[in-house]
C-alpha cells in the first residue's frame, strides 16, 4: 500500500479496539465509546481491558489477542509499562493502524527519545498517530475516534482538513473557535509526537481527499513544519495550506559558526520558505482560522492587493486603514474614471477617494451599498471589496445587498464586521453567499498581510536542494574563498593573495583606493587589526605596509576598496530544507535587526528578488533612497552565490558573505568565508 | 462655572429640546425621543420642529424661542443652513448646552472648515458637543441623548467613560464588542469635528467623576490627542487612561527640514509621549477593550511582568508563550525554592519550569489549579498569573478554583480562556470574581505589551515646556552649533573653528585622528565633498589640506575624529506637546529604520534611560553587544542636550546631532545644526 492508501485504511477503519477502555466518565478513556456512537460511528467497536466484562454495554476483552474479528484500529489508552506488549499483540493479529494515546515518550524529560525509538521500533509497519495524542475525527465519514467537547456539538463536516501534534489546540481551541464562527472541518488528526504517519504524508493524503479543500497544519517540532513544506515541494500546492507552527525561539546552535548560522535557527527560516512555496503562515489561533476561511472561499495572494472599502462611520474606515498600513497592504488606486462615477451616485459632500466613507446616508438609504460597490468593481485595480459594517438591530437589507453583489460577479469580498446585528439572519445571508466575516481589522488586515506574503508557487516535483548539514570547518583562507567565488560568477573585489614581501608590487598593479587584509583560515570576521581599509596612495601604502609588517600572517591580500551599502549573503544546508540562501541587511549588527530574509534553493532570480525586496536594505537599494542603487547586480550577485553553493554541495557546507557591499561599483562580496563539510 | 461644572451640566440636563425632531423611525432624528425614552430619562422633552404639531405624543414647537420651559441642552438636528438660527435662538434662551448633529464643517472637503469657524462664533459662551457628531449618553444617570442600537439594550451603567471622535466606533464598535464582554460604561460622549469642549476639559470631568474608573479616549485629530496629553501632565494620572489615535499615517512635513523634523509628524511621537505620561495606547477596538478590562480590574505597568502561566495544553502554553516573546514580555524566573516546591505537587515527569504544562492530568484532577497556583504566588518574582483554559463541557470547577485563589490572595490574575465552556455559570464565577477574561493569545500579549509600555509616573502640574513651532532657520553655522552646545554641557569632540589658512596650525594644536569639514550654514548632512575623516598624520593632513583648497567655502572646521555606534538625537517644538526630544539609532537610513523615541521635556534622567534602552541602538550599547559600550555617557549626553534645549527656547526652534558617536570616548556629538525661530 503506499501512504495514500495506508493512511486511508487509518482514518476509516471498519472495526476499532479500545485498549484500556474505562467504565469511569471522567477519564479519556472512559469517553472514547461514547464519542463513537454519539459521533455515528458503523463499524464495531470492541473494549479491551482485563479488569471488565463489559464497558458500555459491550463484551470486554482481555487482550488484543482476544478480540474474535478483525481489528482494523487500535486506540492505545494504557500505561506506559503495557504499550510495548499491546503493540506485540496488534502485530500478531495484523492490525493495521492506531492511535497511541500513552505519554511520557519524547515529550517527557528522561529517557524520553530511547522509550519512543522502542515504541517506534515496536511499531514498525503500523500506520499510527502519536504517542501523546488524542486520536483522529473523520468527521466526513463520521468516525469520531477521540475524546472532545466539541466534537460532541459537531453540526456536520466541513472542508477544511487539521492535523495538529497538539490535542489541546486541535481539539478544543480551534475547533470551538470554528464552531462558533461557522466553520467545519473534513479530518482532525492529532499526531501528537509525530512518531507514526509523517506531515508529508498527511498532506499527501488530503491533497487527493475530496472532502478537504484548506489544510491547517499545525506543529511543534521544526521537523514537523519541513515535512509540509517538503510535501508542497514535491507534490506542488495543490490545495491552500496553511501552517501554524508553535515555538517561535531559537531553536538552538545549529550553526552558529557564522552570522548565517546564528540566524538559520530562528522560526523565520521555515517561515520564509514555507511562503516561498505558497504555504500561508499563521500565528495564533485567530489568525489560522481567519486564513482557513479566507482561503476556503477563493481568496489567493493576489487578494490582498487592491483592496477598495466602505462604510458608514469614518472612525471605522479609519482604523481599518491604520491596520492595512501597518500591515504593509494597499488600498486600490482608482481611476479618474472609476471616480468620477463615484461622484455621480455620491453626494458632493462625500470624498470619492478609496477607502470611501459613505456617511449615515448609507444608514438612511442601504442601497448606497450596492452602488458604490458596483462602480468600485468596474475599476480594474480592485481585486477585493472590503464593506465594513458597524451595528444595527437589523441588516438583512444590507447583507442582502453584498450577497447579492458577492453573487452577480464572483468578486473577491470579505466583510469587516466591526459590531453586530440584533437578529441572526444577516450573518447567515452572509454565509450563504460565501463571504467571509471578519469582527477586527487588525486580525482581517493581518490575515491578508500574510496572504500576500505567501505568493510563492513552485512547479511541483522539485527535490530540497543537495545539502548534509553537520560540523562544518573553515578550511579555506579568505583569499582563496574571495577567489573561488570570482570563478564562479559571484562579483569580488580586483586582488591579489600574496605574501607580505609581495604585496608592494601587488597593490600598486590593483591601483587605489585599496584593502589590505591578513590572508588566514583563522579569521573570517573582520578585525581590525587584521585589516586596513581605504588606502589612497603610495604614502598611505607605505604606512600600511610598516603596520603589515607587524601582523602574525604572512599570507595576505590586497583587494580594491568598493564601499557602499552592505548586504550579508549566505547559504548553508538544514537537515531537511536542503541547500537555504539567506539574504539581508549587513554590517556590525546582522544578528541584533535580524532583518534577513530566507530561500530555499534553488531559487529563480523572481525569488530572490522578492527576498532581498522584502528587506530594508533592499527596499533601500531598489527605491533609491539617498542615492541608493545597484538592487539588480545584488540580485544577480545573489543568483551566482545560489549556483556556486549548488554546484558545490554538499562538500561546501557553508558560504558566508559579509557584507557585500552595494554601490555604484554594483555590488561585490568584499568579505567572504567558506566552510567546508568537516 | 468652571469646566468641570459647565461639563456636568452639559452631561446631566434637566430638559433636552430636539431641534429637528422627526415622526420617521429611520431617521436618526426619529429616534431620539424614543432612545430617551426606553433609557429611562427623566426630565423634559421638548420636540422642535415646524413641520409638526406633536412628534411621539409630546406638543412640538416651531423654534426654540418658542419653547415654554428653560431648555438645559438642545440636540441640533437640522440641516446646515438652518443651524445658524437655532444657535441665535439658543443665546437669546441661554441655552447652556447643545450636540450638534450637523455635518458639513471640518470633515467636509469644500468651506468646511470656514463654516466650522463661524459655528464656534455662533455658539461661543455654550457648553457644546459637535458638530458631525451623535450625541452622548450619561448612563449612570440614564439620560441616552443618542441613537444607538446598542444602547437601546445596555443593562446598566459601568465603569468606563468612553470619549470618541468617531460616533460609529463609539456607538457601534466599541459598545457592541464592550456588551458582549459584559464591560459597561459610565458615560459615552462622541465629539464629532471636537469644536466644542476640549479632550482635556472632559479627561478633566471624567477624573472626578465617581462612576467612572477608566476613561478610554477615541482621537482623529492629532490636536485631540494632545489634549489628553496635556491634562495628564497638568492634572496628573488620576485614573487610568487609554489612548485610541486613529489615523496613523504621516501627519505631514511640519518640520521636515532635518531627520528629527520628518520624524516627528509620525504617530509615534503621540504615542511615545501619552506612554511618558503613563497613558495606554491601543491600536484598535479589541486591545482598547482588553486595556479597559485589565485597568478597570487593577492591573498596571508592573503586571506585564514576572508573569507565571498554566494550562493543561502544553500546545497553548508554547502559543502563548510565543506570543509573550514576540512582545517582549518575560515569565518569571522561579526561585529555586519555589520550582522545589512545585516538584512536590506535581508529578515526576511534569516540568517544573514556568509556564507550566500541568497535561492532561489537569483535566483529571482540577484541584492541580489550585496547588500550582498556590505554590506560584508564594514566588516574589510573580506579578500576574495567567491559568490558560481551553475547552470543557463544564468549567465550574475549575472556575471556581481559579476565584477562589483570586480573592483569597488579591493577586494579578487574567485568564486566557482559548476555547470556551458549554455552560455559561464558568463565565460568571470569573466574572464575580473580577479575573478578566481574554479569548486570544496574541490580543493578551498585546495588551500587557502596551501596558508594559505605559511605566511613565510623572507628577501633577508639570507644563509644556516653552517652545513655539513655526517656521525655522539654519541661522547657526556647524562650527557655532558645536561651540554652543558645548557651552552647555553636551560633550562633543575638541574642535577649532577656523579659516583655511589657520587649518594647519589649528589641526596640529588638536591631534590625530582628525576630521576636517567644511564650516558653512547652509549644509548640515554630512555630504563627501565638504567632509574629510580620519586624518591619521602629518601626511594624510597635508593632501587633506590640498583637498579642502577646492572647496568653496573658507570656513573650515577641524574636529578630533570620534568613531563609535551612531545615534540620531534632536529637539524640536510641537504645538500642544512643548519641546520633545527624540533619540534613536542614527546613520544614513534614519528615517528608513525608523528606530526613534520621543520625550516630552522636561524629562527625567529615567526617562531619558528607558527611552535610548528601548531603541536597537540603545539595547546594543546597554547590553555591550560586539563590544559596544557608552550607554550611560549618551544619557548624560541627551541629558544635557534637553537642558540646552529648555533654556534655549522658544528662540533655538530644533537642534539635530546626527550622528552622536558613542565609543571608546563615551558619547560625543560629532555632527550638529541648530535652527532658531524664523
Amino acid at each position: 500500500m503506499n501512504a495514500v492508501e495506508r493512511i486511508d485504511k487509518l482514518l476509516n477503519p471498519r472495526s476499532i479496539a479500545i485498549v484500556g477502555a474505562s467504565q469511569a466518565p471522567n477519564k479519556l478513556a472512559g469517553q472514547l465509546i461514547p464519542a463513537l456512537r454519539e459521533g455515528g460511528y458503523q463499524g464495531v467497536i470492541y473494549p479491551v481491558n482485563p479488569r471488565y466484562q463489559e464497558v458500555a454495554g459491550l463484551a470486554c476483552y482481555a487482550s488484543v489477542a482476544q478480540i474474535p474479528g478483525e481489528v482494523d484500529h487500535c486506540v492505545i489508552v494504557v500505561g506506559k509499562e503495557r504499550v510495548p506488549q499491546v503493540l506485540e499483540e496488534c502485530r500478531a493479529k495484523r492490525v493495521p493502524g492506531a492511535s497511541i494515546y500513552t505519554s511520557g515518550y519524547a515529550e517527557a524529560s528522561a529517557g524520553g527519545h530511547e522509550a519512543q525509538q522502542t515504541l517506534e521500533d515496536l511499531a514498525r509497519g503500523m500506520t499510527f498517530i502519536g504517542p501523546n495524542c488524542m486520536g483522529f475525527s473523520n468527521l466526513a465519514a463520521r468516525v469520531m475516534a477521540a475524546p472532545s467537547a466539541v466534537l460532541k456539538r459537531a453540526q456536520g463536516a466541513g472542508d477544511v482538513a487539521l492535523v495538529s501534534q497538539s490535542g489541546g489546540l486541535a481539539y478544543a481551541t480551534i475547533a470551538y473557535f470554528a464552531q462558533r464562527a461557522g466553520m467545519g472541518f473534513s479530518h482532525i488528526v492529532n499526531t501528537g509526537n509525530s512518531a507514526g504517519v509523517s506531515y508529508g504524508d498527511l498532506l499527501e493524503y488530503m491533497f487527493q481527499d475530496p472532502t478537504t479543500h484548506v489544510v491547517l497544519a499545525v506543529t511543534e517540532a521544526e521537523r514537523a513544519a519541513c515535512e509540509v513544506i517538503d510535501a508542497v515541494r514535491r507534490l506542488g500546492l495543490r490545495k491552500p495550506v496553511v501552517l501554524l507552527k508553535l515555538g517561535r525561539g531559537q531553536t538552538g546552535t545549529r550553526m552558529a559558526l557564522s552570522h548565517t548560522g546564528s540566524l538559520a535557527g530562528d522560526y523565520r527560516l521555515v517561515r520564509d520558505v514555507a511562503e516561498q512555496h505558497g504555504i500561508v503562515c499563521a500565528s495564533d489561533a485567530d489568525d489560522a482560522l481567519g486564513l482557513c476561511e479566507l482561503l476556503r472561499h477563493g481568496f489567493d495572494a493576489g487578494h490582498a492587493q487592491g483592496i477598495a472599502s466602505l462604510c458608514i462611520s469614518g472612525g471605522n474606515i479609519t482604523l481599518f486603514a491604520d491596520q492595512a498600513d501597518a500591515h504593509g497592504l494597499r488600498f486600490a488606486e482608482l481611476a479618474p474614471a472609476t471616480e468620477a462615477r463615484l461622484a455621480e451616485v455620491l453626494p458632493d459632500y462625500i470624498s470619492v477617494h478609496n477607502p470611501i466613507d459613505i456617511t449615515a446616508l448609507g444608514y438612511e438609504n442601504p442601497g448606497l451599498h450596492a452602488d458604490v460597490l458596483n462602480v468600485l468593481l468596474t475599476d480594474p485595480a480592485v481585486r477585493t471589496v472590503v464593506p465594513i459594517l458597524t451595528t444595527l438591530d437589523d441588516y438583512t437589507e444590507v447583507c442582502g445587498i453584498l450577497a447579492g453583489v458577492r453573487e452577480r460577479t464572483g468578486c473577491g469580498m470579505a466583510v469587516l464586521w466591526s459590531g453586530g446585528s440584533y437578529e441572526t439572519q444577516s450573518r447567515e445571508i452572509l454565509r450563504e453567499a460565501g463571504i467571509p466575516v471578519f469582527h477586527s481589522a487588525t486580525l482581517l488586515a493581518g490575515c491578508l498581510d500574510r496572504l500576500r506574503r505567501a505568493a510563492g508557487r513552485r512547479p511541483a516535483g522539485d527535490a530540497p536542494a543537495a545539502g548534509k548539514p553537520g560540523d562544518a570547518t573553515q578550511a579555506m583562507s579568505e583569499g582563496a574563498a574571495l577567489q573561488w567565488l570570482g570563478q564562479r560568477g559571484v562579483a569580488v573585489p580586483a586582488m591579489r593573495a600574496c605574501s607580505r614581501d609581495g604585496l608592494a608590487i601587488a597593490a600598486r598593479e590593483l591601483g587605489y583606493p585599496l584593502v589590505i587584509k591578513a590572508d588566514s583560515t583563522e579569521t573570517h570576521i573582520s578585525d581590525q587589526d587584521n585589516v586596513i581599509l581605504n588606502i589612497r596612495n603610495d604614502e598611505e601604502l607605505a604606512q600600511a605596509l610598516a603596520r603589515v609588517a607587524q601582523w602574525q600572517s604572512d599570507q595576505v591580500l590586497a583587494l580594491r576598496y568598493l564601499p557602499g551599502h552592505e548586504l550579508v549573503a549566505g547559504t548553508f544546508a538544514h537537515p531537511q530544507l536542503g541547500l537555504v540562501l539567506m539574504v539581508g541587511s549587513g554590517g556590525q549588527w546582522v544578528e541584533l535587526l535580524k532583518d534577513v530574509r530566507f530561500v530555499a534553493l534553488p531559487a529563480s532570480a523572481d525569488e530572490l528578488t522578492d527576498a532581498l525586496a522584502s528587506t530594508l536594505v533592499g527596499r533601500a537599494l531598489r527605491e533609491g533612497y539617498r542615492g541608493a542603487s545597484g538592487f539588480e547586480q545584488a540580485v544577480q550577485l545573489l543568483g551566482a552565490l545560489a549556483d556556486a553553493a549548488l554546484q558545490a554541495a554538499p562538500s561546501v557546507a557553508q558560504i558566508e558573505l559579509n557584507p557585500v557591499t552595494v554601490g555604484k561599483h554594483g555590488a561585490a562580496a568584499v568579505d567572504a568565508a567558506i566552510y567546508l563539510q568537516a
